[in-house]
């Protein structure tokens, strides 16, 4: 423990998931949680199987990218 | 709040998602709750790894196929 | 199929339950899903366990409730 | 009920899919639930997505694989 | 990994738990995955936040209990 | 987007959430996403409700404890 899910908009980079892997497991290794015990799983998820406000995020959020 | 997932078959049509998010989106919004609070987030899943009654949806529903 | 996984504030009334349920379900039947299909699972979380904008909702939305 | 979500890494052979539906469900069935209430959601997950003691599998565990 | 969440109603026993817990992991362990590998998850949530068919399961599956 | 779930053992602390919260959010707020656009959920769950190398965490990590 912890286990830990992470959901983002699909064509989050390599360098992105290194971060959020390495940043997330910090905030507990921080709290005094051993690093071998955190598990960090990412899962992408298309924009417009992401709905915001009651529309795809394809749409409504067209020029936003993930990082 | 509310972050809503939704787990669907593969094949789910751009049409089909974009009614399961206003749809989902209008059950919050008929109680109060701002649209822009509203998150829904839709997986994809293959059949061959969507197993109901102990076999795998893609030998038991073959037929079935998702809107 | 689908599988639907909710979250919510505690405090979430059981009028707001049957609501979501109910609603959520009608989203798939009205594309031809049948009503047996549909599972809904609403799971309600403290507010001091939600956060938004690096804040704990109980803090940054003191104010608000759940329908 | 139960509903049962599994996330493993990409590459589990539709083998190893059938006996984690099967090997699940009959943990359940064991107890008395009907095999029709047992819904298995299996989701393959990158190893570059699958973070272990701060970094990647696809790094940390280059040389482990799915079954 | 695998990392398997498991909803049941609440009023799951201990001894429920316990034989979810040493199945589940013996499934992967029977692929060759290290028994330490096996994460499970098993969340209780109440009948009336259940909805099968629309309806709330402690509407529905009045007299049905878990094991 | 990004939307993380962390799921802990109960007994996590009000300091432990607001760090988590803040670190998590921290994260991704550094590769330029917009702090209002990440949410944070924590479940705790009982630790024998936690399944790890088969057994409950309840019987096999008796002594440790959540920070």
């Amino acid at each position: 423990m912890p286990v830990v899910h992470v959901y983002v908009w699909s064509g989050f980079s390599n360098e992105a998931k290194k971060r959020t892997i390495a940043g997330i497991t910090k905030v507990f290794t921080d709290m005094g949680i051993p690093r071998e015990a955190v598990e960090v799983i990412i899962q992408e998820v298309p924009k417009d199987s992401w709905g915001v406000a009651g529309e795809q995020a394809s749409e409504r959020l067209k020029e936003t990218l993930p990082p």
